[in-house]
């Protein structure tokens, strides 16, 4: 009974560090678009965060690890999961199990709101909210994690680059290429307009939350303490590809544009957070900072050419979760270690420990499919909800802002009103 | 003795957690007021939880769990409270109970802080903070948690939905009838104003930080690890109760107000919490779900039904935490299963489990005792400090606002000295 | 294996949330300057914890714990160092310690940058954060935790305040002598000016998180569980100190001020944590209030005494780290209990329980051994930087601000961009 109960403290930390992460994303988001929405885009995540909670606790947990199901889907356990009772034979206790899940679901879930900044209704959240996490995230998640048919090809992915960062990204992309870009974003000949966020002490402060939560991400994956060795050696991956991520980053735009960018060094961050959570369990520290240098450098020309096919992601949500995720899944078919991949019992060593191309076979399958069903199922629901109830707001809505159109109030009273009576124009 | 340490590093975990709070009631009662009153509000908050600390450490913790006392209050091992040992049958080390107690001690005096916002004197929070720390919270926390007569009745508040959320609103509620209503808050005729606060990233970001919080706060009172299967299990309550709250109070908003309210979402949210708090660990995740939607609902009208009574709550603590306590505490009498009963040992099964109205008696008994108490004393000591060195400032300095009057300078110096340049007008 | 076990969790939860720490600096420092300037404050902090953090797993944890060092130095196991086993006389897995002493070592880079704010090139950044990390905090804690001989003469330093906090304030006064005051801050005669940061939510809610952080910091240091009474005691110490400082700073400023001044309460409240970072394993309770009262009280004389010697502090690092550092060295030589001396086997009981001079003669050893050594190395590091590649901005970059100087873009675009519009000056 002890071992189940350090277990399930440790995993229970780590559940809420990654539901803190929500705070996070509020700040990430909220300081990457502007004033006039700021209240709409920190909100919605309160209530987003709701709906998924409920619904993973009706029905999306159950499709993850539910006991009738197949290679497919999981199936059975709704509602009634028996969330009371532990057995002999568990590592953590179910109820903190659940709870360490759902938190990974609303993390996926609010990726993807990246794709819907500063011009979707109000509407479209709550019913995208109900309907990704149902048929998307659950899914994946079974893929890669409830004994689906991923997991039993050894597709490795320990913390969720796939199935949390990934998926979320697919959905961004989705989402965004079905609003289409924000009024203002692109003139006619189709050149971009840099549209900076209000606030980087936000972004600063909402990447620093995300980087701590995410010790919670990766190392309370390990879901066993034993003598603390192995999460505590998930915890220096972890850090070491975040740091070099943004390293990375920095200097790359220091290099290219002439001036270190704070933004991008965020991204590179983030990008190195990401990359790192598939493969921190499975590679040595030296390729943990490899992947997240790569990862920092890969993210800045992913944004670059997102923004050139006139595609516009405020969040830079595809790059940092999307390209990162994908490289992040793929790293660990070079570097996965034998040793480690003997220790986890799950697919095999990376090509530049001999394992051939056979690993890097199975991640790259796994992005492949994960990335086209995430993205195929996203955009039929955003598509078909574009065509009914409409999933972007009036011209004149987006120009006052969502704070005023879709919630009555600005997010910053003081600070526009003022501005608006001396301008008689919307912000 | 590697029991009583897992123990001891869980609820050393919740006492982190509900100390984090007061980072969420910084930012929700600095974002929910207005920008010249900023630093003030968010200042106090500091010196406020150094007050609390000190008292609860002299006298506090003795007055609720002191061994000489009675069914009305405790008594002894004041200061010399022996720290330093733990005795065999100790679930938890006393040394970790006492912080842990101190941080909800410290949540009840945040609360209470909303009744004084925008036009208390600076003196008023330094005395007020020592005198309901001795006063006030002991006593009730003594009826419910320390062996008073209320825990001899069988008085079912698992977190404190009572001792602390409605004993804080009860002291708002005393203090905002003696201060009465911020300048410009009502018209002559008895019109309420709408005085929104000045930065709804900061009440959204206050609002997720009190969420994760909750976590500490319910999941941390069991007290106890074992198998971690209940505290788990309290921890899906947690987050239940606080999604319904969410999703039920952005409905109402949005059909009754025609727009979905983002203060209104972050209010529900926050009564949901407050209302799973005495029943967390009494019902089942179905019924968590039920007392979070009725929370959210009840806690819009209770909103509105303050501001037609002329009564000005600007942190809408009356509402969150006094009225969504009030049904928090009574939803135990309805919905607390035998099965929990019988594990906790504290009362019996509610209504609609076939306990008949003697558990929702108890609940009311106790409901109706600690808010009477907590409004009488706390109303008696204001109005006391009212006649003698006031509790308020003048006008000209609610005006100028009270980072200028109590503390010397602007909490934003570079926005506000700008506009009040421009203006020649004191904001 | 589970005692380890239990300690590592216990640990690694104080790695993450000293970890979190860099939150809190992030909105301290932020808080604390003006707005042209938010976003290079707070960004330089993700990527200056990315450098130490790549330093640190290189060569920064062997310099400290290396097996083969001396009295002065600790030497090998770089890179290599063993983080994925344990042996079985491990009190906490070595993975787990290595990201703990990571992030104490990351806190000290961040309090040194307090003496950078506001006028330092992104590059003087970079390069100290290397050299830094390299040749200043790893000899002051190999001297006094890696068994250096600060160590064998019995030196009390708990948790850091001489190792942590007296070494970074050391070379952030370095920093500012160097760099010189910023514009604008002394006038020709000499008399200085008020320079208010712009943002006191921000200040607040900064000390809010490092304050939660502090509970890693010092009772996370007790490395051990055990029945957890202990940790819970470093606890209880710790949250008095605090409380004391931040009471004592706010009243002694009203009272020399005439305004209860929130800045200095707010460095008050950290001074009490610095001063008991030391102690807090060392003496009773009544003596961490007593410790945090004189820590709250100093810090507020040390501020204006920095201020009138034309030394520019925008953080308060000087007083708040470097005055509170040794002040709380220095007190376990007054208050260290002979019972709590016995149990942590380190040096002797002080002064007031009849262990006479001999244990302050120690702590003031350490104190000026460290203090000289962190200021001349950081002095003569930034010396060479100076009249090689230079360390501070040009005059216009420093008046336009750094944001735009050093990144390309103001940190709050909407705010500044209208408000220079309106002035055609830069702010």
């Amino acid at each position: 009974m002890e071992v189940i109960g350090i277990n399930s403290v440790w995993v229970m930390l780590g559940a809420i560090l990654v539901l803190f992460m929500q705070g996070g994303f509020i700040l990430l988001e909220a300081g990457s678009t502007r004033m006039k929405n700021a209240g709409h885009v920190a909100g919605k995540t309160i209530f987003t965060v709701g709906i998924v909670s409920i619904v993973f606790w009706a029905v999306g947990y159950a499709l993850i690890f539910g006991g009738q199901g197949n290679a497919i889907i999981g199936w059975g356990d709704y509602f009634a999961f028996n969330v009371t009772g532990s057995s002999a034979d568990d590592t953590v206790a179910p109820s903190v199990m659940f709870i360490f899940q759902l938190a990974f679901a609303a993390v996926s879930m609010s990726i993807a709101w990246g794709g819907f900044a500063e011009r979707a209704k109000l509407s479209a959240y709550l019913i995208f909210a109900v309907l990704f996490s149902v048929l998307v995230y659950p899914v994946i998640a079974h893929w890669i994690w409830g004994g689906g048919w991923l997991s039993e090809h050894g597709d490795q992915d320990f913390a969720g680059s796939t199935v949390v960062h990934l998926t979320g990204a697919c959905a961004a992309l989705a989402a965004t290429i079905l609003l289409k870009p924000r009024i203002g974003k692109y003139n006619k000949d189709g050149k971009p307009n840099h549209m900076p966020g209000h606030n980087q002490v936000f972004t600063t402060l909402g990447v620093m939350i995300l980087w701590v939560g995410w010790f919670g991400f990766n190392a309370g994956s390990t879901l066993t303490v034993e003598d603390g060795s192995f999460f505590g050696f998930v915890a220096i991956n972890t850090q070491l590809g975040a740091a070099a991520g943004a390293v990375a980053a920095l200097l790359v735009a220091w290099a290219f544009m002439g001036k270190a960018d704070v933004g991008m060094m965020l991204n590179g961050a983030l990008a190195g957070l990401v990359a790192i959570t598939a493969s921190c369990a499975y590679v040595d520290s030296w390729a943990a900072i490899v992947i997240g240098l790569i990862a920092g450098i890969l993210v800045f020309f992913s944004i670059r050419f997102f923004e050139k096919m006139r595609i516009d992601d405020p969040i830079a949500a595809l790059s940092a979760h999307g390209t990162a995720g994908i490289w992040g899944t793929l790293s660990t078919g070079f570097f996965a270690t034998p040793e480690l991949v003997e220790k986890l019992q799950v697919g095999n060593p990376g090509l530049f420990y001999g394992g051939g191309f056979g690993q890097l076979g199975v991640q790259a399958l796994g992005v492949v499919t994960c990335a086209i069903y995430a993205f195929a199922v996203s955009f039929a629901i955003l598509w078909v909800m574009k065509k009914t109830i409409g999933i972007r707001v009036s011209e004149e809505e987006e120009l006052v802002g969502l704070d005023m159109s879709e919630h009555g109030t600005y997010g910053y009273p003081e600070q526009l009103s003022a501005e608006i009576k001396k301008s008689n124009l919307p912000l």
